[in-house]
């Protein structure tokens, strides 16, 4: 039987293995930070009428622009952007592919604050980009100062801003995103992929976007949309700088339905979000309950919690695990990381974690 | 304003424009080898309430390794194939993309038979990977020793072998498919988006597939399946090639509407492949009428003619335009290439192009 090593695969692809989150079934699931929230039933008809209109033209290639999309997407984000200042792609990770093959590329960097989204080293190396992971400041924060040192030191073509930070939650002040973004000499992107679930009152960093052509700000409907399933990720930036990732993309990237469905979605956007609030609570009410039992939550600006004070994370993982619920370990000794769910589904989980809270802290009423 | 030339893009796409076949809307579209015949009702109901089921759990991310459409996939490829020996992306050009980057990159050739699919040379320098674009022989045809004398001279990491040959239309023969796979050191991937509307009778290279673990076969649902909507390529190969994509795809590349459409119409593949006997007369009507007319069709196993004789292809693609007729100038001097189309819509095309038959030859009832 032939394996792998037997191929002649690109040199640097040799050993590695691919992105893996299990997908494991079990009945709470809070291990990828979805939104455990179906679409509503009525948005949901909707988007199958929207399906149901395109699949008439479907033997065509869909709409290579993906026009109306864009306008959508536009109006949705407000902040007076036009159509032309809107990307989108298959999931934001498409998205950032596109950044990195159209600014990246061999001999170029890109540079990110560690410990940070893991595909961001992925879509580097898929590109030939140098990756660079620079620190953070205690407790995953990072000031303008610890920032910009970075940016000086390394002088990155591409700095890649995660606000919130994923795995960790952290929110990212505007002033961060502020000074690297008027230090650096290459594009900044500021990936907003949970900004929805934002403490209400937190600028966006497309409210830095005028006058700063190199500055891109990403978002997905995976969220705070519960799309993840559709694959929808966006950008906005300078006309100029979007017309760039024209260069890379495949044509026809974007199907029909795709693009149905997210107009769909769209047209729809304050019942989708609806369910951010109660999300948001939920979010809360983790840190809360875990601070109460003795773990050490990161400070969150998203729907998942990163926690510290945990004796050993692997077992905790594989005993909740075997109770049917699914979190995530990312690998940060001492910690674990879980997505706020439904109310029945955080309990469980509250319920479950309680055991192995630290010592004398486990009577709690969760 | 900013301009491209402002931004830190890439050296090598300084001076590029995007690809662009023209997305003008006219009644009778010709240009870029869809399938002209919508998809049948009863089908479309079927995918629609595939999609309805998918939507109920849209929030959740789908199936990173698509099993079931994998499954569906070799069964309809049939040849005793299994799923672990398919692949499947947005299109065969993110197939075409994932083999570039698993077997390509910076230091890299990649080597196809010029004129040959635009997107290959450009998803090699997306890749890094250099392209080498060979010579075929006359008639737009490929010897096995034509072939394999650009095999030996340019020794290439991956071979595209487009059979039957796009725009050409041009049919590849099994010797030099064979000939190639046994005599190449790297990749050979037989790219057969138009294998369906070959002849009846004619070997596809999955036919060879046994005891060759770096013969890859790449095939498309845009075509016979009428599909391109909804962007579906697919791939198969020995399990371990197969496996090495994995390291590349972006997670969860294919979207759940994706993978329920794509099973919907594999359900009904008999019924939805129907028209591709249709659409194979119509491409032998194309191909007589233009012969009897003075022009100089090229030999074709599509859905398409690519044809010479034509005096200024520009002026006549210019004016069958302005007679709401839309066909492709390919770029290569003297020819003009036509997608067959409904009876109807063969017809407004012969009829419309006889008035440029070479002289003395456009009396002809077509």
């Amino acid at each position: 039987m032939t394996s792998l090593d037997d191929l002649p695969i690109r040199d640097d692809l040799r050993g590695r293995t691919p992105y893996g989150a299990p997908q494991a079934h079990v009945p709470v699931a809070l291990n990828v930070n979805e939104n455990t929230h179906p679409i509503p039933e009525d948005v949901a008809h909707d988007i199958v009428a929207r399906i149901a209109a395109a699949i008439l033209r479907l033997n065509r290639y869909p709409d290579r622009e993906f026009s109306e999309l864009r306008s959508a997407l536009a109006a949705y984000l407000g902040h007076g952007l036009t159509s032309e200042q809107l990307w989108a792609a298959n999931g934001s990770n498409e998205v950032l592919q596109h950044v990195m093959q159209a600014y990246g590329g061999p001999g170029r960097s890109a540079l990110g604050f560690a410990p940070t989204y893991s595909m961001y080293s992925l879509l580097a190396a898929g590109s030939g980009t140098e990756w660079i992971a620079a620190s953070r400041d205690a407790g995953f924060e990072l000031s303008p100062e610890t920032a910009l040192a970075a940016v000086r030191e390394h002088d990155p073509d591409i700095v890649l801003l995660c606000a919130p930070n994923n795995p960790t939650g952290t929110p990212l002040s505007i002033e961060t995103i502020r000074a690297v973004a008027d230090a650096a000499r290459g594009v900044v992107v500021v990936d907003e992929a949970y900004f929805e679930f934002a403490d209400p009152g937190t600028p966006s960093a497309l409210t830095l976007l005028d006058g700063r052509p190199r500055l891109l700000i990403s978002r997905t409907m995976s969220k705070a949309f519960a799309f993840a399933g559709a694959r929808v990720g966006y950008l906005a930036g300078d006309p100029a700088a979007i017309d760039a990732l024209r260069l890379v993309r495949l044509p026809y990237h974007l199907s029909a339905l795709t693009q149905a469905a997210a107009l769909g979605a769209l047209a729809h956007a304050d019942e989708m979000l609806a369910m951010v609030d109660e999300i948001r609570g939920q979010r809360r009410r983790i840190s809360e309950t875990l601070a109460e039992l003795g773990f050490a939550p990161a400070r969150s600006g998203s729907n998942f919690v990163l926690f510290g004070g945990v004796d050993d994370p692997h077992a905790v993982f594989e005993q909740l695990l075997a109770r049917g619920i699914l979190i995530r370990d990312i690998g940060i000794p001492g910690h674990l990381r879980v997505t706020a769910g439904t109310e029945a589904e955080t309990t469980a989980f509250l319920e479950a974690i309680a055991v192995f809270a630290p010592a004398g802290r486990n009577k709690i009423d969760v």
